[in-house]
């Protein structure tokens, strides 16, 4: 992966250009380098090994702590000690100053190896980022900082058994108790969270939870809908205006954890906040602080969701990879079979490695570009992150924008394909694929939850067709074309790449006239009652441009350009083609399964 | 399920006129109808209920013994006593002269209850029925008359550690020892078998293995090929030619079991056999006696392999329905979220439940279309077998030739498109479907096996566009498409079909075009490169083809009807449409995966 990784930072994304800006002036290749180099051998050292006993010995809850696996405790903490949580922070606040695609370069190695164990850091990040960007200065000081020096971890505490999907249900409500604490306004919390990853560990002194909850209007009643939402900032156990523990216990209890499918090396909780288990202050009610402002709450977590999708995107992919690195070792190394050749098959002769049958490379291809081009995604949004912070302001505008078209993308689509990836690493590996011998099995466990945690498919694809694709009069969907155009532009000269170039060409405009066609009528339930074969659609068209630049990209006839250029020429051949049968339920606004009735299942 | 199963039998397939033949001359409605009472009562109150006790209750080994739940000896002994494994045998041999379509009507109540703890008597019927076709009058008498009857289960050893997917290679020796044995000659095998389900459990009094093996040649070698292969019964313990238990221990002996993903209520096994655990005669060797004739092992093996494929196939689909029925049901209580109006969303209202959201119902149509599809196209294959057994002549050559290319197809697409129905019963559920506490992502578990045991994916499609298609002149396929033909001009009066009508012809037409390309120059390595893809492709249009004949079948206004309408149009215009990706890569030869190099990767 390293080869792959170096290539798409330095010969695709130019990263070393950034080494140009203020910020990151100090950097250089040398010192990302380095940072890769950490990660790589943190990776390998403190994470790989235990990926299958953080499965095996899930987070079990003895009524008083939970208890995870003493490895997971270490790797947190070589994470922890090697500066990783603050890596793109400001170098005041315990940071490198890295930029966020070499920070997610370096935590793709971390993903790689284990997903679940690592999951408690990008929970954490990104609540101390949120903190960063809508928390007062007091709330930066005393949680964030804390959160970036690994003391504390952190959570966001969102759905609730009955609001799932449906956040502007949220009934946990926030009755004000102190609006002049140092912390910021104080409020009592009463409610309880569902699926909250990370909600309950012993690996750091303290949890920082990020809640949404609701205040009640002067009627006591609590506002209908998102508007009314507001976030708090609720630590597990009270702290002081100086960030140190003040002794007393939050109103924040574990009701229960939940038995995973996969991923269960991350604790997911149901925790109840304010019940009365414990009584700060002498009386119940969860101590929390108001973080920007009333009714701003889901605004001011979206801050969070955002960045999560991307880790989503890129947790989805590293378990692709990790699936495609066990089925390549083990086609190359396995002998079944020989090849068929015009007289057919001698069995005189000895078996063959299976990675000799064109099905078998079929299959390895497929992960191949799925892996390989979900990566390339999850960095150039990364790279995206780094201009809307650091570049001018046209450059940092239009990153902005691409962003919000491309976040769902980056969300939903290494959910569906990189676990295909994992499904075919399995029939690679065939019956062994089958057993828990071989971790192949787990990664496509894992990888399963993507497709549902931090908004479902369905969630993302009414994002992308009913918001992202309209918004400010289509300008993010006109910005990607642009991007793609000049992509082709750039193409064009290169015969070896001509089909590709009119295979793109041909898959936009089908983009274009499906998206005009969805909202022909102006109906948002006509257009939008399709939503998901329009996310998959758009997905590919977005995969099939990566692919392009990366086949621009990888010139010349070493082996390694090889494969990236029959990658390509996998994803287009294979792949692109399937758009057309997603198009054109979408371009029909096919009513069917608005029209279904209950009563006819 | 009931109401489909009957729609299916009695109104599609017409099973009521099989009561005109001979054998099935005692039978009518109402003992079909006893027959599937009994199977669903049996479903819900011996396999169901322990569904998860047997995943979680994995099999152990004391290294004495395997234990499995008593649940699962209980429901193993009840569908004994209900006489089901012989439900289609001949009265005399204990059995009910059921049509096999019954029979496998039955068993997809037990297969949606519990596949896995049901997974013995699939093996031993089919065990039983290939001595009965291959074996000596004693074989036929001793072995699968007491399989019959429950008191010995039986197995099928094909596989070796060295031999998965190319049976060629199988290395069991079989060295004679006395070729008057009442029993049949008797060999010494000595070998190791791989995955060997329901290998060794203490259910039965005996177990009865079918073991394929090599006779070595006057010069001591094995002759290398599939030539060389020639099959043997081989009881755990010895029997006398009266069928008792002789008291003496055959030299077969559990090495290990193996460690699921799913389906872990059938023990899997690794099988020494004579390594002289045991001293059968004073002396190490498993005695075995030959079924047919020296070399003609596997063909004899394939009456059974053929059997299981569609019982693979079956037991796919009802992991597939078992999924659908538990997202439906929760589907229509579960409230989240409001409908999408013109005037958007008001969030002042009560939430409603998921079912009325167009992307849950595309989900549910797409389940249903694929399991109830499914089903369809199992039972079909019964009824072919049906036709088969007791058709006139022309009849029964006719279905013989279909089952041949019908197969692949009745065992690879459920496991590739249930598993998918498994994959949105989970989606549906959303994060309560990853959890342990609902059954969906144990579905999904056990239904990742159907890809790969009795033969990949990969090696249907070979058997498909290598051999099946392509055999006595492309006979076969030309009979199916003369099937396809008539369910066209019986639907062409149907306005309402109309569009369906012309998407089945084209679809047709396409497969034969991509056929005739596939093998438009002759060589199998260039036609085979995209033996999968056109496994997927032939798939689709086979059950567009079996969506067409239910809406056909499927008359009027009712609920019922109309959801098989919904369901018939949801597979044309969401699935159908797919074929043209798969088949361009068929068509073009594209030579891209074969001509990938292992360097590149």
């Amino acid at each position: 992966m390293r080869e792959t990784l170096d290539f798409l930072l330095n010969d695709w994304l130019r990263v070393g250009e950034l080494s140009a800006r203020e910020r990151f002036a100090d950097h250089n290749a040398e010192t990302f380098g380095a940072v890769l180099d950490t990660c790589e051998r943190l990776a390998r050292e403190k994470f790989a090994p235990f990926n299958r006993l953080a499965d095996t010995e899930e987070p079990h809850f003895d009524g008083e702590q939970v208890h995870l696996p003493q490895a997971t405790h270490e790797a947190m903490r070589a994470f922890v000690d090697a500066g990783l949580l603050a890596g793109s922070q400001d170098y005041e606040l315990g940071g490198m100053q890295l930029p966020c695609v070499i920070e997610m370069a370096g935590k793709a190695f971390i993903s790689k190896a284990s997903v679940a164990m690592s999951g408690y850091a990008m929970l954490t990040k990104g609540n101390a980022n949120l903190l960063m960007a809508h928390g007062s200065e007091a709330q930066r000081e005393v949680f964030a900082k804390n959160e970036f020096a690994g003391r504390w971890f952190g959570t966001m505490c969102l759905s609730e058994p009955q609001a799932g999907s449906s956040l502007s249900d949220v009934a946990t409500r926030a009755e004000p108790e102190d609006a002049a604490d140092p912390l910021g306004p104080r409020y009592r919390l009463k409610g309880n969270k569902m699926w909250i990853s990370g909600g309950e560990h012993e690996m750091t002194e303290n949890i920082i939870h990020l809640v949404l909850a609701k205040i009640p209007g002067p009627d006591g009643k609590l506002v209908p809908g998102t508007r009314g939402i507001s976030l708090f900032v609720v630590p597990k156990k009270l702290v002081t205006p100086a960030g140190e523990l003040s002794g007393e216990r939050n109103d924040v209890a574990l009701a229960g954890l939940n038995h995973k499918l996969g991923y269960r090396g991350t604790t997911n909780c149901l925790l109840n906040f304010g019940e009365g288990r414990f009584k700060p202050g002498g009386k119940a009610g969860a101590v929390g602080y108001l973080v920007g402002k009333p009714g701003e709450g889901l605004k001011c977590m979206f801050h969070m969701m955002n960045e999560a999708r991307i880790g989503v995107g890129l947790g989805a992919v590293m378990l692709g990879y990790a699936g495609y690195e066990a089925s390549l070792e083990y086609a190359r190394q396995r002998p079944q079979g020989r090849a068929i050749g015009p007289g057919g098959k001698d069995a005189a002769q000895p078996q063959r490695p299976i990675i000799e049958h064109a099905d078998v490379k079929r299959m390895l291809l497929a992960q191949k570009s799925y892996v390989e081009g979900g990566l390339a995604l999850e960095l150039f949004c990364a790279r995206l992150v780094d201009e809307a912070n650091t570049g001018d302001a046209d450059a940092a505008a239009e990153a902005t924008l691409l962003l919000e078209v491309l976040t769902p993308i980056a969300k939903s689509w290494p959910s569906e394909w990189c676990l295909e990836a994992n499904s075919l690493a399995i029939q690679v590996l065939g019956g062994y694929g089958y057993t828990r011998d071989f971790p192949v099995e787990q990664h496509w466990r894992d990888n399963r939850l993507n497709m549902i945690h931090e908004g479902t498919h369905g969630i993302q694809g009414l994002d992308l067709l009913g918001r992202k694709v309209v918004m400010d009069g289509g300008r993010a969907l006109q910005l990607l074309a642009a991007r793609i155009n000049a992509t082709i532009e750039r193409a064009l000269p290169r015969p070896a790449l001509a089909e590709r170039v009119n295979e793109l060409a041909a898959a936009l405009a089908k983009i274009g006239r499906a998206t005009k066609s969805a909202w022909a009528t102006g109906a948002p339930e006509e257009a939008l009652a399709n939503a998901t074969p329009y996310l998959q659609a758009f997905g590919h068209l977005v995969l099939a441009w990566i692919w392009l630049e990366l086949a621009l990209a990888a010139e010349g006839e070493s082996d390694f350009a090889r494969g990236k250029q029959a990658a390509a020429r996998y994803f287009f051949a294979y792949e692109l083609p399937k758009i057309d049968a997603w198009l054109a339920v979408v371009a029909s606004r096919e009513p069917l399964c608005r029209e279904m009735q209950d009563a006819w299942f």
